[in-house]
């Protein structure tokens, strides 16, 4: 792709998510509707759905022979990372919305055989829209965003996943309090936000494709790594714990890993 | 105190703090410099310090016979809650306001002979503010604010003290696991905003007079229980567990901890 078409296919993203933003805010009082999937916190609602049939629908509308990985079914099954894939993500942060109508995200990314094109990660109460991929920079709405600062573990602080974090799996407890110390978000996309705009060290978590496509992008885009747990590259068709945070506090991180 | 002088002593408060956080929102970029106390995670900044300083001067000028509780030195050895005292919080969750430079808030609690009567978070960076008493309601910014739902533990997520959580100190893993969720965000204040809001069932943290003092105002007005860990009235000079939550997952909480 030449950045010509890159900046186009920008443009027709930007306008989706604003119209898919502004039809949920408007509607978010009046016809909410839950239901649960394989436990009591593994909720869907109604504008998961929507939201998703919108997304999809118009990348299918613009780009046909394009590929589509997401949460709710309106995907299609991608078994390779050959050509144009698209990753979306109508809700990031289910529980937050059902619970607080507050601090979740819609998250889109474009990959092309396999290599980070665009990011997008949209908290969606706020209406801040990280954006960017390695061709067009780093973007917080009208801006550009500074890339974050370099910083040691113990400087920052560190996003984690509440269980990982309790019963100390991975090693992440150990981690957390190596660093300046542990939040929990619960939203993927506003803890990849949290670390790109230099407000946390790292974040790690379980996490599946849709929920960590659009961070990667974002975060090597501004300079961060983005590994499994193992430090491997990840495989994006599938869920894997997922470690994202500056270059000088990964050998860090994986220091306390091994001990 | 009568409903006229609250009244007179809310519009002094709220412009002291407006001042205040216009200040510091217009100094943040410029001169920033961090102290270490107790340890290289217990932090004070000039902001704090001035802030305090600025806050505690209102009130003395206005009020000279008050007593104040506060964070930075600023204030009085305050011995009993006879009489009116206020308390005073210049950045509450320095840790955020240092690392991110966000997510932080100011809180006035003013109580009289030990009954409730006016509080303020002020969240600096969005500019929201939860205020209001028992004589005079709950409102947000210029909204009157609906009071929460009264939920069940398992509806609701749950606030908690990453360390307290971590360790499973006075069963807060066990309650936040039996919650929807546990949550970590760094300062008392929002913590408390999100229960009185609605967004959260409940919070357990150790906190000190001063991390407390407008959240208990503010969340017995919106019909929220504030008690020690083991359920009993705070004590409002000291330090101490305090577990804001509803008041129907009050005895699922007691009862988690009792096992």
């Amino acid at each position: 792709m030449d950045l010509l078409e890159i900046k186009a296919i920008n443009t027709d993203a930007q306008r989706w998510l604003t119209k898919a933003a502004t039809n949920l805010r408007q509607h978010l009082n009046t016809h909410f509707q839950v239901q649960t999937k394989s436990d009591r916190n593994d909720l869907v609602t109604n504008f998961d759905k929507e939201t998703e049939n919108f997304l999809v629908d118009q990348i299918r509308q613009n780009f046909p022979n394009d590929k589509i990985v997401s949460e709710e079914g309106f995907g299609d099954q991608v078994q390779t990372m050959h050509g144009r894939v698209w990753f979306v993500d109508p809700i990031d942060g289910t529980l937050n919305f059902v619970k607080q109508r507050n601090d979740f995200a819609m998250m889109i990314g474009l990959y092309e055989d396999g290599r980070n094109v665009l990011g997008y990660i949209l908290n969606v109460m706020t209406d801040e829209l990280l954006w960017g991929g390695p061709e067009i920079g780093l973007h917080l709405n009208e801006k550009v965003q500074p890339l974050p600062l370099d910083q040691p573990l113990a400087a920052g602080l560190f996003g984690v996943n509440g269980p990982m974090f309790a019963y100390n799996h991975e090693h992440v407890r150990d981690i957390a309090f190596a660093s300046s110390g542990a939040r929990i978000l619960g939203s993927a996309g506003l803890e990849f936000q949290q670390v790109i705009l230099g407000r946390q060290v790292g974040y790690i978590s379980r996490l599946a494709p849709w929920d960590v496509a659009a961070g990667k992008i974002l975060a090597e885009t501004a300079g961060l790594s983005v590994t499994t747990i193992d430090g491997d590259p990840l495989d994006m068709l599938k869920s894997q714990v997922v470690l994202v945070t500056t270059r000088r506090a990964l050998p860090e991180v994986q220091k306390i890993r091994q001990s």
